[in-house]
């Protein structure tokens, strides 16, 4: 039994051998039959527990319970206490999700800060199994049905080929000790509801169900892998780049069948997953837009484009004269000048005494309006925009240069009447975009 | 209730309405709800009922009770009674597949000596998920875990959207009345095991459990039309067809990942579905194959060769003097002839009273060997080809003419020297093979 375990870390982990460890242990007996293995092993490895605090003393005994486990082995134990309802509450994260956020992301600090090189976690077939059945109640897509990855970055899975049948049988043979989750024998989580309702009823439909299903979902996987082997073909044929915007051609979308399929295949890793909408963007009138959390997808004509969203930490910023701005997300020039120059595309010269200082740079905000130079009377923003014939996205991007509320230069394309240099004009500023 | 399963049908199933119907019913609560439907739909159908004998007399009073509802009805009923048991044995089935290949086959004849259009069965959404279980149990690909289609060919299945608990409900809110199947209450069957001790439980799971499913099975479907589209494209890029013969380049193939996924789906339709067998076959001696049902996969220097096997009805002829051939493979003509022409790739001049008439067509079969013209010693056919440099489907396609066991004409070829014109000869023969 020992063997077995053995032989497959050895055989199909080879690499482990000569890493630091990192070996994620909540006393129960999936991580602690993982923890001997490591020591039998003779693996250099430490341990990390997390106290989630959501079952009082129980966790609190868990605690010790892995505490003394390492003392027992001689290896280095790191405890960590997590407000987990509070975290959950916080974030909008069901209890189950929010500990899997704090547990990784501790991880992953520990990994950095002690110099280790893998993390160990003891997910094993059966959790595998659990959460095929937990998103075939939710409804899914292929995605939903394949298996955790054994190696997956910095995270290894040395127990994932085997039962927790097979896990328990080790720990019994060896006399392991360990701690009972208490949350395990109710079915209060769905996942446990599984464990225990569904789950041994499927087993029973074939001797070898659990390893029938670690053939199904290797090769769900290979499946899964020739689609992104096609949808990356696609791409490559189909999304023109210019300039930070992908181009993608609406005539060749609506040749793909079945188009769900595509457009979800395609856009979904810019947070596109709602095919439905893409769908109505196909037909729809030039300048309708979607935004998912990272990128724009706005219908142009014949071709949707595809930008991503720049993040701005401020959407506003003081710019001051006499100085060159080195910080903001353009460089700005502002001098004092003695007469007028020439006027150009990335220059203007205007009266001081107009302006007050420091002045803003902003982008377009709806009901923006300005006096376009040489002309007598106002104009809004959007109407200019339209005239430029302007797509949405370059209107995004279009920078302003304001007083106060006031709009002095619409970069790169206009200035403002209000503020251009007169004969009776004082002193005058110069302003220069290094483009 | 009824509305929903009327409109169901109305809307998406419009073509029913106009069409002759067989309806499928086994007496039990699904099918019986279906005659019931399609009558309340006012639709044209008949009742086709299998008697399987599985089950003596209660199996002959389901087919009473079906023949009661299609008078009480005012519909024509078939009936057909199956020796099941019997089949299964022979054809080495088990019982519910024989039953099945049973079913489809009368339905078929029935659908075309009494010129029907469709056939109705009354596979509902349960059924889907039942046949998802049993191949998740035995080990599957996406194709085993996708749903039956709604319709398909001839085969029409309106109730497939619905659970069977809706059908339990329609039925008893309409009074209607159905014969339970005996063996649905045991557990004998994996089919009703699954619906009895493990479906419920994953009901439980979720409320709109069923609904989730139907929209994964959905969305696997469209993950394997992607798939699907992907190979063809591939297919079209690798596959050269040349003389019936289709070559592949190994080292292609070779660049595809993952490689044993790709070997399936690109082989799998003509009978190669063990891709590890194909898999050693890249890399094999030339000359080495494999064979499946259908075709045959050769390893050819650089190429994979795939072709179609043909299936001879007798992989021997009998030729006659004087006769050109007309219903053979090939077009032979054996004529008496005066004097010795001039041979030619297809014309031969034989003595006659070296040959035993009629003359035999044949393959190659292992061990022949012959004389060839010009030679004093006999030769191997099989070094003979080998000097030839032919391929091993070359070989195969190869046909001999042989006088008893004798080898006469390697056609197209060489003649043999034991049956050549020499001065001694009185009569000769001419033959011809028209090409």
């Amino acid at each position: 039994m020992v063997q077995k375990f053995n032989n497959h870390i050895v055989t199909d982990l080879p690499f482990l051998k000569e890493k630091k460890l990192l070996v994620a242990c909540s006393g129960g007996l999936d991580s602690v039959v993982l923890v001997h293995l490591c020591a039998a092993l003779d693996f250099d490895f430490t341990l990390a527990h997390c106290n989630f605090s959501l079952r009082g003393a129980e966790s609190d005994g868990d605690e010790e319970f892995v505490r003394q486990l390492a003392s027992k082995l001689g290896v280095e134990c790191f405890v960590e206490q997590f407000d987990t309802g509070h975290y959950a509450e916080t974030q909008r994260l069901s209890v189950q999700m929010a500990a899997r956020e704090l547990r990784y992301q501790w991880f992953d600090e520990l990994l950095q800060s002690k110099r280790l090189d893998y993390i160990l976690t003891a997910h094993h077939a059966d959790d595998s199994l659990e959460t095929f059945l937990i998103n075939l109640s939710r409804g899914t897509g292929i995605e939903g049905l394949l298996g955790i990855p054994e190696v997956n970055g910095t995270i290894v899975r040395p127990l994932l080929p085997f039962s927790r049948k097979e896990i328990l049988a080790f720990a019994e043979s060896e006399g392991i000790e360990w701690r009972e989750d208490g949350s395990n024998a109710s079915t209060a989580y769905l996942r446990n509801k599984i464990r225990h309702e569904v789950v041994p009823h499927l087993k029973e439909l074939h001797p070898a169900f659990l390893q029938n299903f670690q053939n199904t979902q290797h090769f769900l996987g290979q499946t899964n892998d020739l689609v992104i082997n096609h949808l990356k073909e696609l791409k490559q044929k189909m999304f023109r780049h210019e300039k930070g915007v992908v181009k993608i051609q609406i005539s060749e979308l609506e040749k793909l069948q079945p188009l769900d399929a595509y457009l979800y295949g395609l856009l979904s890793e810019y947070g596109f997953t709602e095919w439905n909408d893409v769908k109505s963007l196909l037909g729809a009138m030039s300048g309708k837009q979607l935004i998912s959390k990272t990128h724009r997808l706005l219908k142009d004509r014949d071709c949707l484009m595809l930008s991503k969203i720049e993040i701005k930490a401020n959407t506003s910023y003081a710019v001051h004269l006499n100085e060159t701005t080195s910080d903001l997300p353009i460089k700005l020039k502002l001098e004092e000048w003695k007469t007028l120059g020439e006027t150009a595309e990335n220059v203007v010269f205007l009266d001081k005494e107009k302006l007050n200082f420091p002045l803003v740079l902003r982008n377009w905000k709806k009901g923006d309006y300005f006096y376009p130079f040489g002309m007598r009377g106002k104009k809004k923003l959007s109407k200019f925009f339209k005239d430029e014939k302007m797509d949405l996205i370059s209107k995004e991007k279009q920078w302003l240069l304001c007083s106060d509320e006031e709009i002095v230069w619409v970069l790169g394309k206009r200035a403002d009447e209000r503020f251009k240099v007169e004969e009776s004009t004082q002193e005058i500023v110069k302003i220069t975009w290094h483009t």
